[in-house]
Protein backbone atom coordinates (compact mmCIF):
# COMPACT_ATOMS: atom_id res chain seq x y z
CA UNK A 1 0.00 0.00 0.00
CA UNK A 2 2.88 2.80 -0.68
CA UNK A 3 1.97 6.41 -1.42
CA UNK A 4 4.51 8.31 -3.07
CA UNK A 5 4.50 12.42 -3.16
CA UNK A 6 7.49 14.17 -5.34
CA UNK A 7 7.25 17.53 -4.73
CA UNK A 8 9.65 19.69 -7.11
CA UNK A 9 9.88 23.22 -8.54
CA UNK A 10 8.18 24.09 -11.61
CA UNK A 11 10.89 24.55 -14.22
CA UNK A 12 9.34 22.98 -17.36
CA UNK A 13 9.42 19.43 -16.05
CA UNK A 14 7.93 17.61 -18.93
CA UNK A 15 5.43 14.83 -19.84
CA UNK A 16 7.95 12.45 -20.72
CA UNK A 17 10.00 13.06 -17.45
CA UNK A 18 6.96 12.84 -15.54
CA UNK A 19 6.14 9.49 -16.97
CA UNK A 20 9.87 8.53 -16.33
CA UNK A 21 9.38 9.06 -12.53
CA UNK A 22 6.15 7.89 -11.95
CA UNK A 23 7.64 4.31 -13.51
CA UNK A 24 10.54 4.51 -11.99
CA UNK A 25 9.32 4.83 -8.53
CA UNK A 26 6.97 2.41 -9.27
CA UNK A 27 9.56 -0.09 -10.20
CA UNK A 28 11.41 0.44 -7.34
CA UNK A 29 8.90 0.07 -4.62
CA UNK A 30 7.62 -3.23 -6.13
CA UNK A 31 11.30 -4.16 -5.94
CA UNK A 32 12.48 -3.54 -2.98
CA UNK A 33 9.40 -3.88 -1.25
CA UNK A 34 7.78 -6.45 -3.47
CA UNK A 35 4.68 -5.45 -3.47
CA UNK A 36 1.98 -5.30 -5.95
CA UNK A 37 2.40 -2.32 -8.48
CA UNK A 38 -1.75 -1.91 -8.45
CA UNK A 39 -1.55 -0.69 -4.81
CA UNK A 40 1.27 1.98 -5.63
CA UNK A 41 0.07 5.59 -6.11
CA UNK A 42 2.57 8.06 -7.34
CA UNK A 43 1.73 12.18 -7.17
CA UNK A 44 3.90 14.48 -8.92
CA UNK A 45 3.51 18.48 -7.01
CA UNK A 46 5.01 21.23 -8.93
CA UNK A 47 5.52 24.01 -6.87
CA UNK A 48 5.76 27.89 -8.36
CA UNK A 49 9.44 28.73 -7.58
CA UNK A 50 8.25 32.10 -5.32
CA UNK A 51 6.65 29.48 -3.36
CA UNK A 52 9.35 27.21 -2.64
CA UNK A 53 12.16 28.80 0.11
CA UNK A 54 15.85 27.20 0.37
CA UNK A 55 18.26 28.60 2.62
CA UNK A 56 15.64 31.46 3.66
CA UNK A 57 15.23 32.46 -0.05
CA UNK A 58 12.95 32.28 -2.58
CA UNK A 59 14.13 29.62 -5.63
CA UNK A 60 12.93 32.42 -7.88
CA UNK A 61 15.35 34.86 -6.47
CA UNK A 62 18.13 32.14 -6.25
CA UNK A 63 17.35 31.70 -10.45
CA UNK A 64 17.41 35.56 -10.56
CA UNK A 65 20.64 35.32 -8.99
CA UNK A 66 21.85 32.78 -11.52
CA UNK A 67 21.93 29.78 -9.11
CA UNK A 68 20.06 26.37 -10.07
CA UNK A 69 19.62 23.12 -9.15
CA UNK A 70 22.06 21.35 -11.72
CA UNK A 71 23.57 18.46 -10.48
CA UNK A 72 27.61 19.46 -10.95
CA UNK B 1 -7.59 19.00 16.19
CA UNK B 2 -8.33 17.41 12.83
CA UNK B 3 -6.71 18.09 9.65
CA UNK B 4 -8.11 16.75 6.94
CA UNK B 5 -6.02 16.41 3.24
CA UNK B 6 -8.27 14.93 0.38
CA UNK B 7 -5.94 14.23 -3.07
CA UNK B 8 -7.99 13.42 -6.10
CA UNK B 9 -7.09 13.90 -9.95
CA UNK B 10 -8.50 17.04 -11.57
CA UNK B 11 -11.26 15.22 -13.52
CA UNK B 12 -14.47 17.18 -13.41
CA UNK B 13 -14.78 17.53 -9.34
CA UNK B 14 -17.71 20.09 -9.32
CA UNK B 15 -17.88 23.02 -6.26
CA UNK B 16 -21.22 21.05 -4.93
CA UNK B 17 -18.97 17.76 -5.14
CA UNK B 18 -16.32 19.42 -3.14
CA UNK B 19 -19.11 20.85 -0.65
CA UNK B 20 -20.53 17.61 -0.28
CA UNK B 21 -16.89 16.57 0.63
CA UNK B 22 -16.07 18.91 3.51
CA UNK B 23 -19.55 18.50 5.00
CA UNK B 24 -19.46 14.91 5.16
CA UNK B 25 -15.83 14.75 6.06
CA UNK B 26 -16.56 17.20 8.94
CA UNK B 27 -19.60 15.29 9.50
CA UNK B 28 -18.12 12.24 10.27
CA UNK B 29 -15.17 13.40 12.43
CA UNK B 30 -17.57 15.60 14.44
CA UNK B 31 -19.97 11.97 15.18
CA UNK B 32 -16.74 9.45 15.66
CA UNK B 33 -14.28 11.40 17.59
CA UNK B 34 -16.72 13.99 18.63
CA UNK B 35 -14.63 16.80 17.99
CA UNK B 36 -15.82 20.36 18.21
CA UNK B 37 -15.83 20.99 14.27
CA UNK B 38 -14.30 24.85 14.75
CA UNK B 39 -11.50 22.92 15.18
CA UNK B 40 -11.74 20.40 11.68
CA UNK B 41 -9.66 22.23 8.59
CA UNK B 42 -10.33 19.72 5.34
CA UNK B 43 -8.36 20.31 2.11
CA UNK B 44 -9.18 19.09 -1.51
CA UNK B 45 -5.86 19.03 -3.65
CA UNK B 46 -6.46 18.24 -7.11
CA UNK B 47 -3.92 16.81 -9.17
CA UNK B 48 -3.28 16.50 -13.12
CA UNK B 49 -3.63 13.18 -14.33
CA UNK B 50 -0.26 14.02 -16.09
CA UNK B 51 0.72 13.82 -12.25
CA UNK B 52 -1.00 10.94 -10.62
CA UNK B 53 0.65 7.47 -11.85
CA UNK B 54 -0.57 4.20 -10.85
CA UNK B 55 0.59 0.97 -11.32
CA UNK B 56 3.48 2.90 -12.57
CA UNK B 57 1.55 4.66 -15.60
CA UNK B 58 0.09 8.28 -15.67
CA UNK B 59 -3.74 8.72 -15.12
CA UNK B 60 -4.04 10.35 -18.37
CA UNK B 61 -2.62 7.40 -20.01
CA UNK B 62 -4.56 5.41 -18.69
CA UNK B 63 -7.86 7.52 -19.75
CA UNK B 64 -6.85 7.69 -23.57
CA UNK B 65 -6.76 3.54 -23.04
CA UNK B 66 -10.39 3.68 -22.01
CA UNK B 67 -9.78 2.71 -18.12
CA UNK B 68 -11.59 4.92 -15.94
CA UNK B 69 -11.84 5.19 -11.77
CA UNK B 70 -15.59 5.12 -11.83
CA UNK B 71 -17.37 2.24 -9.39
CA UNK B 72 -18.58 -1.10 -11.78
CA UNK C 1 -7.57 7.43 -7.29
CA UNK C 2 -8.05 9.26 -3.95
CA UNK C 3 -5.42 9.57 -1.12
CA UNK C 4 -6.98 10.70 1.75
CA UNK C 5 -4.91 11.56 5.00
CA UNK C 6 -6.18 12.63 8.85
CA UNK C 7 -4.29 14.43 11.31
CA UNK C 8 -5.52 14.49 14.68
CA UNK C 9 -4.09 14.40 18.00
CA UNK C 10 -2.85 11.06 19.77
CA UNK C 11 -5.85 11.40 22.83
CA UNK C 12 -7.31 7.78 22.88
CA UNK C 13 -8.42 6.97 19.16
CA UNK C 14 -9.50 3.75 19.45
CA UNK C 15 -9.14 0.77 16.59
CA UNK C 16 -13.13 0.82 16.26
CA UNK C 17 -12.80 4.74 15.55
CA UNK C 18 -10.05 4.52 13.33
CA UNK C 19 -12.33 1.85 11.32
CA UNK C 20 -15.32 4.10 11.48
CA UNK C 21 -13.37 6.88 10.01
CA UNK C 22 -11.90 4.76 7.36
CA UNK C 23 -14.99 3.15 5.90
CA UNK C 24 -17.06 5.91 6.77
CA UNK C 25 -14.45 8.36 4.56
CA UNK C 26 -14.13 5.45 1.87
CA UNK C 27 -18.09 5.30 1.60
CA UNK C 28 -18.33 9.33 0.71
CA UNK C 29 -15.90 8.93 -1.24
CA UNK C 30 -17.50 6.31 -3.16
CA UNK C 31 -20.50 7.82 -3.21
CA UNK C 32 -19.60 11.77 -3.96
CA UNK C 33 -17.29 11.48 -6.63
CA UNK C 34 -18.10 7.66 -7.92
CA UNK C 35 -15.21 5.94 -7.31
CA UNK C 36 -14.08 2.45 -6.94
CA UNK C 37 -13.26 1.76 -3.59
CA UNK C 38 -10.20 -0.17 -4.24
CA UNK C 39 -8.43 3.19 -5.48
CA UNK C 40 -9.15 4.77 -2.51
CA UNK C 41 -6.41 4.93 0.47
CA UNK C 42 -6.90 6.63 3.82
CA UNK C 43 -4.34 7.02 5.99
CA UNK C 44 -4.56 8.20 9.97
CA UNK C 45 -1.90 9.97 10.96
CA UNK C 46 -1.91 10.35 15.13
CA UNK C 47 -0.05 13.51 16.64
CA UNK C 48 1.08 13.35 20.10
CA UNK C 49 -0.20 16.75 22.14
CA UNK C 50 3.43 18.24 22.60
CA UNK C 51 3.57 18.21 18.55
CA UNK C 52 0.45 19.67 17.68
CA UNK C 53 0.08 23.65 18.33
CA UNK C 54 -2.95 25.58 18.23
CA UNK C 55 -2.72 29.43 18.67
CA UNK C 56 0.46 29.07 18.74
CA UNK C 57 0.41 26.64 22.50
CA UNK C 58 0.87 23.00 22.56
CA UNK C 59 -2.19 20.77 22.46
CA UNK C 60 -0.24 19.49 25.43
CA UNK C 61 -0.67 22.22 27.34
CA UNK C 62 -4.91 23.67 26.14
CA UNK C 63 -5.54 20.11 28.30
CA UNK C 64 -3.89 20.94 31.19
CA UNK C 65 -5.61 23.81 31.86
CA UNK C 66 -8.53 21.79 31.44
CA UNK C 67 -9.02 23.29 27.47
CA UNK C 68 -10.55 20.73 25.06
CA UNK C 69 -11.36 20.05 22.07
CA UNK C 70 -14.83 18.00 22.36
CA UNK C 71 -18.47 19.13 20.72
CA UNK C 72 -20.07 21.41 22.75
CA UNK D 1 17.03 18.67 7.71
CA UNK D 2 13.65 20.49 8.21
CA UNK D 3 11.23 20.90 5.68
CA UNK D 4 8.11 23.00 6.37
CA UNK D 5 4.85 23.24 4.51
CA UNK D 6 2.60 26.25 4.50
CA UNK D 7 -0.74 25.07 3.52
CA UNK D 8 -2.78 28.85 3.21
CA UNK D 9 -5.91 29.88 1.52
CA UNK D 10 -4.76 31.44 -1.76
CA UNK D 11 -6.55 34.93 -1.64
CA UNK D 12 -4.36 37.60 -2.37
CA UNK D 13 -1.02 36.35 -0.83
CA UNK D 14 1.96 38.91 -2.57
CA UNK D 15 5.34 37.65 -3.88
CA UNK D 16 6.65 40.03 -0.56
CA UNK D 17 4.38 37.82 2.05
CA UNK D 18 6.18 34.69 0.32
CA UNK D 19 9.50 36.16 1.07
CA UNK D 20 8.59 37.19 4.63
CA UNK D 21 7.25 33.39 5.39
CA UNK D 22 10.47 32.16 4.12
CA UNK D 23 12.77 33.79 5.50
CA UNK D 24 11.16 34.16 9.23
CA UNK D 25 10.47 30.45 8.81
CA UNK D 26 13.87 29.50 8.22
CA UNK D 27 15.21 32.24 10.82
CA UNK D 28 13.26 30.51 13.51
CA UNK D 29 14.58 27.11 12.78
CA UNK D 30 18.21 28.23 12.12
CA UNK D 31 17.67 29.70 15.84
CA UNK D 32 15.22 27.44 17.89
CA UNK D 33 17.44 23.84 16.59
CA UNK D 34 20.99 25.48 15.24
CA UNK D 35 20.04 24.22 11.96
CA UNK D 36 22.51 25.39 9.07
CA UNK D 37 20.06 27.05 6.99
CA UNK D 38 21.36 25.00 3.50
CA UNK D 39 19.38 22.02 4.98
CA UNK D 40 15.77 24.19 5.30
CA UNK D 41 13.69 24.29 2.72
CA UNK D 42 10.14 25.67 3.07
CA UNK D 43 7.09 24.80 0.51
CA UNK D 44 3.91 27.29 0.42
CA UNK D 45 0.99 25.84 -0.77
CA UNK D 46 -1.72 28.30 -1.59
CA UNK D 47 -5.45 26.43 -1.93
CA UNK D 48 -8.46 27.80 -3.36
CA UNK D 49 -11.32 28.93 -1.50
CA UNK D 50 -13.42 26.28 -2.31
CA UNK D 51 -11.09 23.73 -1.57
CA UNK D 52 -10.35 24.52 1.86
CA UNK D 53 -13.56 23.60 4.85
CA UNK D 54 -13.74 24.88 7.66
CA UNK D 55 -16.47 23.74 10.50
CA UNK D 56 -17.68 22.25 7.26
CA UNK D 57 -18.03 24.63 4.85
CA UNK D 58 -16.55 25.84 2.13
CA UNK D 59 -14.02 28.79 2.69
CA UNK D 60 -15.24 30.88 -0.22
CA UNK D 61 -18.85 30.49 1.07
CA UNK D 62 -17.79 32.08 4.78
CA UNK D 63 -16.51 34.66 2.95
CA UNK D 64 -19.60 35.70 0.89
CA UNK D 65 -21.10 35.29 3.69
CA UNK D 66 -18.85 38.05 5.22
CA UNK D 67 -16.76 35.81 7.32
CA UNK D 68 -13.03 36.67 7.24
CA UNK D 69 -10.10 35.20 8.87
CA UNK D 70 -8.23 38.13 9.89
CA UNK D 71 -6.73 38.73 13.39
CA UNK D 72 -9.44 41.11 15.29
CA UNK E 1 14.90 21.18 -4.94
CA UNK E 2 13.02 17.97 -4.88
CA UNK E 3 11.44 16.50 -1.84
CA UNK E 4 10.12 12.90 -2.05
CA UNK E 5 7.49 11.37 0.89
CA UNK E 6 7.21 7.47 0.62
CA UNK E 7 3.73 6.25 2.94
CA UNK E 8 3.86 2.55 3.25
CA UNK E 9 2.86 0.02 6.29
CA UNK E 10 4.81 -0.93 8.97
CA UNK E 11 5.36 -4.51 7.91
CA UNK E 12 8.60 -5.10 8.93
CA UNK E 13 10.70 -2.76 6.23
CA UNK E 14 14.08 -3.35 7.32
CA UNK E 15 16.78 -0.69 7.53
CA UNK E 16 19.09 -2.30 4.28
CA UNK E 17 15.42 -2.10 2.48
CA UNK E 18 14.90 1.71 3.50
CA UNK E 19 18.48 2.64 2.21
CA UNK E 20 17.81 0.96 -0.83
CA UNK E 21 14.59 3.19 -1.01
CA UNK E 22 16.34 6.37 -0.51
CA UNK E 23 19.35 5.41 -2.57
CA UNK E 24 16.96 4.63 -5.53
CA UNK E 25 14.79 7.26 -5.32
CA UNK E 26 17.84 10.46 -5.27
CA UNK E 27 19.52 8.48 -8.41
CA UNK E 28 16.08 8.57 -10.28
CA UNK E 29 15.40 12.40 -9.63
CA UNK E 30 19.21 12.63 -10.22
CA UNK E 31 19.05 11.16 -13.39
CA UNK E 32 15.56 12.23 -14.98
CA UNK E 33 15.78 15.58 -13.69
CA UNK E 34 19.52 16.42 -13.82
CA UNK E 35 19.16 17.61 -9.89
CA UNK E 36 21.77 18.08 -7.51
CA UNK E 37 21.62 15.06 -5.35
CA UNK E 38 22.53 17.56 -2.20
CA UNK E 39 19.19 19.44 -3.13
CA UNK E 40 17.05 16.13 -2.69
CA UNK E 41 15.98 15.15 0.39
CA UNK E 42 13.26 11.65 1.34
CA UNK E 43 11.25 10.83 4.07
CA UNK E 44 9.93 7.43 4.78
CA UNK E 45 7.03 7.15 6.86
CA UNK E 46 5.44 4.35 8.18
CA UNK E 47 2.11 3.68 8.99
CA UNK E 48 0.51 1.08 11.45
CA UNK E 49 -1.94 -1.36 9.38
CA UNK E 50 -4.54 -0.08 11.58
CA UNK E 51 -4.25 3.47 10.83
CA UNK E 52 -3.80 2.41 6.69
CA UNK E 53 -7.33 1.76 4.97
CA UNK E 54 -7.56 0.46 1.50
CA UNK E 55 -11.55 -0.18 -0.21
CA UNK E 56 -12.43 0.80 2.97
CA UNK E 57 -10.92 -1.56 5.52
CA UNK E 58 -8.34 -1.75 7.85
CA UNK E 59 -4.87 -3.37 6.27
CA UNK E 60 -4.54 -5.08 9.69
CA UNK E 61 -8.05 -6.46 9.16
CA UNK E 62 -7.06 -7.41 5.63
CA UNK E 63 -4.12 -9.32 7.01
CA UNK E 64 -6.00 -11.11 9.64
CA UNK E 65 -8.03 -12.23 6.03
CA UNK E 66 -4.89 -13.08 4.61
CA UNK E 67 -5.10 -10.54 1.92
CA UNK E 68 -2.03 -9.93 1.72
CA UNK E 69 -0.17 -6.83 -0.95
CA UNK E 70 2.60 -8.59 -2.04
CA UNK E 71 3.57 -9.10 -5.92
CA UNK E 72 1.75 -11.83 -7.73
CA UNK F 1 -7.02 28.69 7.55
CA UNK F 2 -3.39 28.13 7.45
CA UNK F 3 -1.77 24.70 8.55
CA UNK F 4 1.94 24.44 8.46
CA UNK F 5 4.15 21.45 8.73
CA UNK F 6 7.26 21.15 10.29
CA UNK F 7 9.37 18.00 9.98
CA UNK F 8 12.63 17.43 11.51
CA UNK F 9 14.69 14.06 12.19
CA UNK F 10 14.36 13.11 15.64
CA UNK F 11 17.68 14.16 17.60
CA UNK F 12 16.60 15.36 20.64
CA UNK F 13 14.44 18.21 19.97
CA UNK F 14 13.21 19.08 23.55
CA UNK F 15 9.38 20.12 24.45
CA UNK F 16 10.69 23.66 24.97
CA UNK F 17 11.89 23.91 21.67
CA UNK F 18 8.88 22.26 20.14
CA UNK F 19 7.02 25.11 22.17
CA UNK F 20 9.01 27.75 20.72
CA UNK F 21 8.78 26.37 16.77
CA UNK F 22 4.73 26.23 17.46
CA UNK F 23 4.53 29.61 18.83
CA UNK F 24 7.03 31.71 16.59
CA UNK F 25 5.15 30.47 13.50
CA UNK F 26 2.05 31.50 14.57
CA UNK F 27 3.29 34.67 15.27
CA UNK F 28 4.86 34.62 12.24
CA UNK F 29 1.49 33.61 10.48
CA UNK F 30 -0.25 36.41 12.20
CA UNK F 31 1.89 38.52 11.64
CA UNK F 32 2.84 38.35 7.86
CA UNK F 33 -1.21 37.19 7.07
CA UNK F 34 -2.52 39.27 9.55
CA UNK F 35 -4.51 35.65 10.39
CA UNK F 36 -6.57 35.00 13.65
CA UNK F 37 -4.13 32.76 15.59
CA UNK F 38 -7.39 30.44 16.66
CA UNK F 39 -7.53 29.18 12.75
CA UNK F 40 -3.95 28.72 12.45
CA UNK F 41 -2.71 24.69 13.65
CA UNK F 42 0.84 23.98 13.37
CA UNK F 43 2.45 20.11 13.40
CA UNK F 44 5.59 19.26 13.93
CA UNK F 45 7.03 15.73 12.83
CA UNK F 46 9.88 13.79 14.13
CA UNK F 47 11.74 11.87 11.44
CA UNK F 48 13.79 9.01 12.93
CA UNK F 49 17.18 8.93 11.08
CA UNK F 50 16.97 5.84 9.30
CA UNK F 51 13.83 7.52 7.53
CA UNK F 52 15.40 10.80 6.37
CA UNK F 53 17.96 10.46 3.43
CA UNK F 54 19.77 12.99 2.22
CA UNK F 55 22.18 13.56 -1.17
CA UNK F 56 21.04 9.87 -1.43
CA UNK F 57 21.99 8.45 2.24
CA UNK F 58 20.37 7.62 5.39
CA UNK F 59 20.69 10.62 7.91
CA UNK F 60 21.83 7.91 10.41
CA UNK F 61 24.70 6.67 8.39
CA UNK F 62 25.21 10.50 7.82
CA UNK F 63 25.74 10.99 11.61
CA UNK F 64 27.77 8.05 12.42
CA UNK F 65 30.16 9.10 9.60
CA UNK F 66 30.12 12.49 11.61
CA UNK F 67 28.17 14.37 9.60
CA UNK F 68 26.08 16.75 11.35
CA UNK F 69 23.32 19.20 10.59
CA UNK F 70 24.54 22.06 13.05
CA UNK F 71 25.36 25.26 11.46
CA UNK F 72 28.38 26.88 10.90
Amino acid sequence: MPFIQIDVTREGVTRAQKQALISGVTDLITEVLDKDPHLTHVVIREVEPDDWGYAGEQVSVLREKGITAQRK
